[in-house]
Protein backbone atom coordinates (compact mmCIF):
# COMPACT_ATOMS: atom_id res chain seq x y z
CA UNK A 1 0.00 0.00 0.00
CA UNK A 2 1.18 3.28 -1.15
CA UNK A 3 1.84 5.64 1.92
CA UNK A 4 0.03 8.95 1.44
CA UNK A 5 2.69 11.40 3.31
CA UNK A 6 2.51 15.23 4.16
CA UNK A 7 5.81 17.52 3.92
CA UNK A 8 5.83 19.97 6.26
CA UNK A 9 8.93 22.37 5.20
CA UNK A 10 10.30 26.26 5.82
CA UNK A 11 13.52 26.05 3.76
CA UNK A 12 15.28 24.64 0.33
CA UNK A 13 13.57 21.61 0.96
CA UNK A 14 16.71 19.25 -0.01
CA UNK A 15 15.39 16.19 2.05
CA UNK A 16 11.85 16.99 0.19
CA UNK A 17 13.75 16.30 -2.99
CA UNK A 18 15.32 12.72 -1.53
CA UNK A 19 12.04 12.13 -0.38
CA UNK A 20 10.81 12.46 -3.92
CA UNK A 21 13.75 10.98 -5.81
CA UNK A 22 13.47 7.84 -3.50
CA UNK A 23 9.84 7.62 -4.75
CA UNK A 24 10.47 7.96 -8.30
CA UNK A 25 13.56 5.20 -7.92
CA UNK A 26 10.89 2.79 -6.27
CA UNK A 27 13.06 2.48 -3.37
CA UNK A 28 10.17 3.95 -1.32
CA UNK A 29 6.40 2.89 -1.68
CA UNK A 30 4.80 6.23 -1.00
CA UNK A 31 3.09 9.34 -2.59
CA UNK A 32 3.66 12.69 -1.34
CA UNK A 33 0.26 14.26 -1.45
CA UNK A 34 0.67 18.11 -0.23
CA UNK A 35 3.65 20.08 0.72
CA UNK A 36 3.22 23.04 3.51
CA UNK A 37 5.98 25.61 3.87
CA UNK A 38 5.35 28.68 6.87
CA UNK A 39 7.56 30.52 4.71
CA UNK A 40 6.26 32.10 1.88
CA UNK A 41 8.84 31.33 -1.20
CA UNK A 42 10.60 28.87 0.57
CA UNK A 43 12.58 26.90 -2.57
CA UNK A 44 10.92 23.34 -0.69
CA UNK A 45 7.57 24.57 -2.82
CA UNK A 46 9.16 25.34 -6.08
CA UNK A 47 10.89 22.00 -5.63
CA UNK A 48 7.52 20.56 -5.15
CA UNK A 49 6.01 22.58 -7.66
CA UNK A 50 8.55 21.48 -10.42
CA UNK A 51 7.16 17.68 -9.67
CA UNK A 52 3.36 18.74 -9.67
CA UNK A 53 3.41 17.76 -5.95
CA UNK A 54 0.88 20.01 -4.31
CA UNK A 55 1.79 22.53 -2.16
CA UNK A 56 0.36 24.94 0.55
CA UNK A 57 2.06 28.39 2.02
CA UNK A 58 0.41 28.64 6.04
CA UNK A 59 1.50 31.77 7.17
CA UNK A 60 1.72 31.21 10.80
CA UNK A 61 2.18 34.45 11.78
CA UNK A 62 -2.27 34.53 10.49
CA UNK A 63 -2.76 32.66 13.50
CA UNK A 64 -3.11 33.36 17.12
CA UNK A 65 -1.89 30.26 18.85
CA UNK A 66 0.58 27.32 17.77
CA UNK A 67 -2.39 24.95 18.29
CA UNK A 68 -4.82 27.14 15.52
CA UNK A 69 -1.53 26.58 12.80
CA UNK A 70 -1.30 22.84 13.40
CA UNK A 71 -5.22 22.70 13.30
CA UNK A 72 -5.37 23.94 9.90
CA UNK A 73 -2.21 22.16 8.64
CA UNK A 74 -4.21 18.85 9.75
CA UNK A 75 -7.46 19.77 7.79
CA UNK A 76 -5.37 20.68 4.56
CA UNK A 77 -3.14 17.37 5.02
CA UNK A 78 -6.34 15.24 5.48
CA UNK A 79 -8.13 16.75 2.85
CA UNK A 80 -5.29 15.18 0.61
CA UNK A 81 -5.60 11.75 2.05
CA UNK A 82 -2.63 12.04 4.10
CA UNK A 83 -1.29 9.40 6.39
CA UNK A 84 1.85 10.10 7.67
CA UNK A 85 3.96 13.45 8.10
CA UNK A 86 7.54 14.24 7.57
CA UNK A 87 8.80 16.97 9.34
CA UNK A 88 11.92 18.08 6.92
CA UNK A 89 13.59 21.46 7.88
CA UNK A 90 10.10 22.50 9.05
CA UNK A 91 10.91 25.06 11.78
CA UNK A 92 7.76 25.07 13.62
CA UNK A 93 7.42 23.24 17.32
CA UNK A 94 4.25 21.11 16.33
CA UNK A 95 1.53 20.84 19.30
CA UNK A 96 -0.48 17.94 20.45
CA UNK A 97 -3.17 19.23 17.68
CA UNK A 98 -1.06 17.72 15.02
CA UNK A 99 0.34 14.72 16.85
CA UNK A 100 -2.97 13.49 17.77
CA UNK A 101 -4.02 13.49 14.20
CA UNK A 102 -1.63 11.29 12.95
CA UNK A 103 -0.20 9.00 15.91
CA UNK A 104 2.93 7.35 15.80
CA UNK A 105 3.15 9.33 12.44
CA UNK A 106 5.22 12.15 12.41
CA UNK A 107 8.60 11.46 11.65
CA UNK A 108 11.61 14.45 11.96
CA UNK A 109 14.62 14.49 10.79
CA UNK A 110 17.96 16.46 13.24
CA UNK A 111 21.30 17.04 11.98
CA UNK A 112 22.83 15.80 15.52
CA UNK A 113 23.51 12.52 17.19
CA UNK A 114 20.52 12.90 19.59
CA UNK A 115 20.15 13.10 22.32
CA UNK A 116 23.87 14.92 21.72
CA UNK A 117 22.71 18.28 20.55
CA UNK A 118 19.20 19.07 20.03
CA UNK A 119 17.51 22.44 18.75
CA UNK A 120 17.79 24.51 15.89
CA UNK A 121 22.27 24.53 15.89
CA UNK A 122 22.56 21.09 15.33
CA UNK A 123 25.77 21.64 13.76
CA UNK A 124 26.80 24.26 14.91
CA UNK A 125 26.95 22.65 18.69
CA UNK A 126 28.76 19.68 17.40
CA UNK A 127 31.14 22.30 16.42
CA UNK A 128 31.83 24.39 19.61
CA UNK A 129 31.87 21.42 21.82
CA UNK A 130 34.58 19.48 20.09
CA UNK A 131 33.03 16.39 18.82
CA UNK A 132 35.11 14.40 16.64
CA UNK A 133 31.94 12.31 15.46
CA UNK A 134 28.57 14.28 13.92
CA UNK A 135 25.67 12.75 12.36
CA UNK A 136 21.52 13.07 12.09
CA UNK A 137 18.98 11.74 13.44
CA UNK A 138 15.71 10.67 12.34
CA UNK A 139 12.71 10.22 14.97
CA UNK A 140 9.41 10.24 16.02
CA UNK A 141 7.75 13.45 16.43
CA UNK A 142 7.06 13.54 20.63
CA UNK A 143 5.68 16.76 22.93
CA UNK A 144 9.25 17.28 23.48
CA UNK A 145 11.81 19.44 21.18
CA UNK A 146 13.74 16.31 19.72
CA UNK A 147 13.51 13.77 22.34
CA UNK A 148 11.13 11.03 20.78
CA UNK A 149 12.09 7.54 19.42
CA UNK A 150 14.86 7.47 17.54
CA UNK A 151 14.21 5.81 14.09
CA UNK A 152 17.55 5.82 12.71
CA UNK A 153 20.94 7.65 12.92
CA UNK A 154 24.20 7.70 10.72
CA UNK A 155 27.55 9.28 11.79
CA UNK A 156 30.01 11.35 10.43
CA UNK A 157 33.41 12.99 10.99
CA UNK A 158 34.60 16.36 11.85
CA UNK A 159 36.85 17.19 10.34
CA UNK A 160 40.34 19.34 11.01
CA UNK A 161 39.41 22.87 9.05
CA UNK A 162 35.70 21.90 9.30
CA UNK A 163 32.99 24.92 8.93
CA UNK A 164 29.60 24.90 10.16
CA UNK A 165 28.63 25.01 6.65
CA UNK A 166 31.07 22.40 5.49
CA UNK A 167 29.50 20.33 8.60
CA UNK A 168 26.18 20.43 7.77
CA UNK A 169 26.33 19.94 3.91
CA UNK A 170 28.43 16.69 5.23
CA UNK A 171 25.54 15.87 7.28
CA UNK A 172 22.74 16.89 5.22
CA UNK A 173 24.31 14.25 2.68
CA UNK A 174 23.72 11.75 5.02
CA UNK A 175 19.92 12.99 6.13
CA UNK A 176 19.64 12.45 2.50
CA UNK A 177 20.35 8.44 2.68
CA UNK A 178 18.60 7.89 6.17
CA UNK A 179 15.17 9.82 5.92
CA UNK A 180 14.10 7.94 3.08
CA UNK A 181 15.33 4.38 4.11
CA UNK A 182 13.14 5.32 7.29
CA UNK A 183 9.89 6.06 5.31
CA UNK A 184 10.26 3.26 3.42
CA UNK A 185 10.64 1.55 6.72
CA UNK A 186 7.63 2.88 7.88
CA UNK A 187 5.55 2.44 4.20
CA UNK A 188 6.12 -1.39 4.62
CA UNK A 189 4.75 -1.57 8.30
CA UNK A 190 8.33 -2.15 9.30
CA UNK A 191 8.71 0.62 11.48
CA UNK A 192 7.02 0.02 15.27
CA UNK A 193 6.93 1.76 18.11
CA UNK A 194 7.37 -0.31 21.37
CA UNK A 195 5.92 1.00 24.79
CA UNK A 196 7.02 -1.06 27.87
CA UNK A 197 9.34 -0.21 30.57
CA UNK A 198 11.27 3.57 30.23
CA UNK A 199 11.01 5.63 26.88
CA UNK A 200 8.99 4.29 24.18
CA UNK A 201 11.73 2.64 21.26
CA UNK A 202 11.76 2.35 17.69
CA UNK A 203 12.08 -1.28 16.35
CA UNK A 204 13.35 -1.22 12.49
CA UNK A 205 14.57 -4.03 10.22
CA UNK A 206 17.71 -5.29 11.05
CA UNK A 207 20.15 -3.78 8.59
CA UNK B 1 60.68 11.00 22.69
CA UNK B 2 59.27 8.38 24.73
CA UNK B 3 56.30 9.45 26.71
CA UNK B 4 56.42 7.71 30.31
CA UNK B 5 52.58 6.46 30.70
CA UNK B 6 51.03 6.31 33.80
CA UNK B 7 47.66 3.88 33.29
CA UNK B 8 45.11 3.97 36.30
CA UNK B 9 42.29 1.00 35.85
CA UNK B 10 40.22 -1.14 37.96
CA UNK B 11 38.76 -3.88 35.60
CA UNK B 12 39.94 -6.23 33.58
CA UNK B 13 42.59 -3.79 31.71
CA UNK B 14 41.51 -4.30 27.90
CA UNK B 15 42.64 -0.96 27.14
CA UNK B 16 45.88 -1.18 29.04
CA UNK B 17 46.47 -4.21 26.80
CA UNK B 18 45.47 -2.66 23.74
CA UNK B 19 48.04 0.48 24.66
CA UNK B 20 51.30 -2.01 25.43
CA UNK B 21 50.21 -3.83 22.01
CA UNK B 22 50.57 -1.04 20.17
CA UNK B 23 54.16 0.01 22.06
CA UNK B 24 55.17 -2.97 21.06
CA UNK B 25 54.11 -2.99 17.33
CA UNK B 26 55.80 0.91 17.40
CA UNK B 27 52.56 2.57 16.51
CA UNK B 28 53.07 4.30 20.27
CA UNK B 29 56.34 5.65 21.16
CA UNK B 30 55.49 5.62 25.10
CA UNK B 31 56.52 3.61 27.88
CA UNK B 32 53.93 2.56 30.52
CA UNK B 33 55.87 3.20 33.95
CA UNK B 34 53.33 1.81 36.33
CA UNK B 35 49.77 0.53 36.68
CA UNK B 36 47.73 1.91 39.73
CA UNK B 37 44.78 -0.21 40.01
CA UNK B 38 42.20 0.85 42.85
CA UNK B 39 40.60 -2.75 42.90
CA UNK B 40 43.00 -5.80 44.43
CA UNK B 41 43.26 -8.61 42.07
CA UNK B 42 42.11 -6.06 38.81
CA UNK B 43 43.14 -8.31 36.10
CA UNK B 44 44.61 -5.67 34.30
CA UNK B 45 47.27 -5.72 37.54
CA UNK B 46 48.12 -9.95 35.59
CA UNK B 47 47.78 -8.29 32.34
CA UNK B 48 50.95 -6.03 33.35
CA UNK B 49 53.04 -8.00 35.33
CA UNK B 50 53.17 -10.69 32.42
CA UNK B 51 54.39 -8.26 30.71
CA UNK B 52 57.12 -7.16 33.36
CA UNK B 53 55.25 -3.56 33.77
CA UNK B 54 55.39 -2.39 37.32
CA UNK B 55 52.17 -2.29 38.91
CA UNK B 56 50.65 -0.90 42.42
CA UNK B 57 47.56 -1.63 44.07
CA UNK B 58 46.74 1.32 45.90
CA UNK B 59 42.85 1.19 48.31
CA UNK B 60 41.61 3.92 47.82
CA UNK B 61 39.16 2.85 51.13
CA UNK B 62 42.54 3.52 53.18
CA UNK B 63 42.42 6.85 52.73
CA UNK B 64 40.39 10.02 54.06
CA UNK B 65 39.55 11.63 51.21
CA UNK B 66 39.56 11.33 47.51
CA UNK B 67 42.19 13.77 47.42
CA UNK B 68 44.65 12.00 49.67
CA UNK B 69 43.77 8.66 47.59
CA UNK B 70 45.14 10.91 44.26
CA UNK B 71 48.02 12.45 46.51
CA UNK B 72 49.31 8.92 47.14
CA UNK B 73 48.82 7.60 43.31
CA UNK B 74 50.68 11.12 42.14
CA UNK B 75 53.02 10.14 44.26
CA UNK B 76 53.77 7.21 42.84
CA UNK B 77 53.43 8.31 39.66
CA UNK B 78 55.86 11.05 39.90
CA UNK B 79 58.19 8.36 41.13
CA UNK B 80 58.44 6.35 37.98
CA UNK B 81 58.62 9.41 36.01
CA UNK B 82 55.57 9.65 34.84
CA UNK B 83 54.51 12.62 32.02
CA UNK B 84 51.28 11.50 30.99
CA UNK B 85 48.02 9.60 32.88
CA UNK B 86 45.77 7.32 31.20
CA UNK B 87 41.95 6.28 32.77
CA UNK B 88 41.89 3.25 31.45
CA UNK B 89 38.55 1.74 32.73
CA UNK B 90 39.48 3.36 36.52
CA UNK B 91 36.20 3.84 38.29
CA UNK B 92 36.77 6.64 40.49
CA UNK B 93 36.42 10.45 39.99
CA UNK B 94 39.70 12.16 40.17
CA UNK B 95 40.54 15.38 42.01
CA UNK B 96 42.57 18.30 40.98
CA UNK B 97 45.16 16.96 42.92
CA UNK B 98 45.71 14.21 39.90
CA UNK B 99 44.47 16.91 37.09
CA UNK B 100 46.96 19.70 38.38
CA UNK B 101 49.90 17.44 38.80
CA UNK B 102 49.72 16.13 35.17
CA UNK B 103 48.05 19.69 33.25
CA UNK B 104 46.04 18.84 29.82
CA UNK B 105 47.87 15.37 30.43
CA UNK B 106 45.39 13.01 32.15
CA UNK B 107 43.31 11.23 29.40
CA UNK B 108 40.11 9.25 30.01
CA UNK B 109 38.44 6.66 27.68
CA UNK B 110 34.52 6.64 27.71
CA UNK B 111 32.29 4.06 26.10
CA UNK B 112 29.48 6.57 24.66
CA UNK B 113 29.96 9.28 22.05
CA UNK B 114 30.41 12.13 24.69
CA UNK B 115 27.83 14.50 25.27
CA UNK B 116 25.42 11.40 25.50
CA UNK B 117 25.83 9.23 27.85
CA UNK B 118 28.20 10.19 30.38
CA UNK B 119 28.33 8.42 33.22
CA UNK B 120 29.46 4.81 34.40
CA UNK B 121 26.60 2.63 32.28
CA UNK B 122 27.19 4.13 28.96
CA UNK B 123 26.31 1.23 26.39
CA UNK B 124 22.79 0.49 29.04
CA UNK B 125 22.12 4.39 28.74
CA UNK B 126 22.25 4.02 24.89
CA UNK B 127 20.31 1.13 24.59
CA UNK B 128 17.84 2.22 27.15
CA UNK B 129 17.66 5.78 25.52
CA UNK B 130 17.12 3.66 21.52
CA UNK B 131 19.90 5.34 20.11
CA UNK B 132 21.04 3.65 16.22
CA UNK B 133 24.35 4.87 16.69
CA UNK B 134 26.72 4.42 19.54
CA UNK B 135 30.47 4.59 20.12
CA UNK B 136 33.24 5.90 22.38
CA UNK B 137 35.23 9.05 23.08
CA UNK B 138 38.88 9.98 24.53
CA UNK B 139 38.78 13.00 26.26
CA UNK B 140 40.93 15.08 28.24
CA UNK B 141 39.83 14.88 31.92
CA UNK B 142 39.03 18.03 33.49
CA UNK B 143 36.91 18.69 36.57
CA UNK B 144 33.50 17.06 35.79
CA UNK B 145 32.10 14.04 35.15
CA UNK B 146 33.04 12.96 31.16
CA UNK B 147 33.24 16.64 30.51
CA UNK B 148 36.39 17.67 29.31
CA UNK B 149 37.78 18.30 25.60
CA UNK B 150 37.38 15.79 23.55
CA UNK B 151 40.31 14.47 21.42
CA UNK B 152 38.72 11.03 19.69
CA UNK B 153 35.35 9.48 18.90
CA UNK B 154 34.16 6.43 17.01
CA UNK B 155 30.92 5.33 16.06
CA UNK B 156 29.49 2.05 15.93
CA UNK B 157 26.13 0.44 15.19
CA UNK B 158 23.47 -0.44 17.48
CA UNK B 159 22.28 -3.74 15.94
CA UNK B 160 18.54 -5.21 16.56
CA UNK B 161 18.50 -7.46 19.57
CA UNK B 162 21.94 -6.33 21.12
CA UNK B 163 22.30 -6.65 24.42
CA UNK B 164 24.10 -4.70 27.15
CA UNK B 165 27.12 -6.88 26.74
CA UNK B 166 27.10 -7.14 23.00
CA UNK B 167 27.40 -3.77 22.19
CA UNK B 168 29.84 -2.87 25.16
CA UNK B 169 31.86 -5.61 23.20
CA UNK B 170 32.07 -3.70 20.11
CA UNK B 171 32.29 -0.17 21.39
CA UNK B 172 35.31 -2.29 23.16
CA UNK B 173 36.85 -3.06 20.08
CA UNK B 174 37.21 0.62 18.56
CA UNK B 175 37.94 1.81 22.07
CA UNK B 176 41.04 -0.22 21.61
CA UNK B 177 41.44 1.27 18.25
CA UNK B 178 41.16 5.16 18.77
CA UNK B 179 43.06 5.10 22.64
CA UNK B 180 46.37 4.31 21.40
CA UNK B 181 46.18 6.34 18.57
CA UNK B 182 45.33 8.84 20.94
CA UNK B 183 48.40 8.52 22.78
CA UNK B 184 50.56 8.84 19.88
CA UNK B 185 49.24 11.92 18.52
CA UNK B 186 50.47 13.09 22.71
CA UNK B 187 53.51 11.48 22.39
CA UNK B 188 54.15 13.20 19.05
CA UNK B 189 53.17 16.90 20.41
CA UNK B 190 50.84 16.86 17.77
CA UNK B 191 48.17 16.51 20.37
CA UNK B 192 46.88 20.70 21.41
CA UNK B 193 44.14 22.05 24.02
CA UNK B 194 43.17 25.24 22.61
CA UNK B 195 41.79 27.63 24.98
CA UNK B 196 39.95 30.43 23.24
CA UNK B 197 36.39 31.83 23.44
CA UNK B 198 34.00 29.47 24.58
CA UNK B 199 34.92 25.09 25.42
CA UNK B 200 38.82 24.29 25.50
CA UNK B 201 38.99 22.30 22.14
CA UNK B 202 41.70 19.92 21.60
CA UNK B 203 43.24 19.69 17.94
CA UNK B 204 44.50 16.88 16.62
CA UNK B 205 46.34 15.67 13.22
CA UNK B 206 43.70 15.89 10.13
CA UNK B 207 43.29 12.12 9.41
Amino acid sequence: MTLALGVLVSGSGSNLEAILEAIARRELDAEVRLVVSNKRGAFALERAARRDVPTAFVDHEAFPTREAFDADVVSRLRGRGVEAVVLAGFMRIVTPVLLEAFPDRVVNIHPALLPAFPGVHGPRQALEYGVKVAGCTVHMVDAGVDTGPIVAQAAVPVLAGDTEASLAARILREEHRILPRALAWLARGELVVERGAGRPRVRVPAS
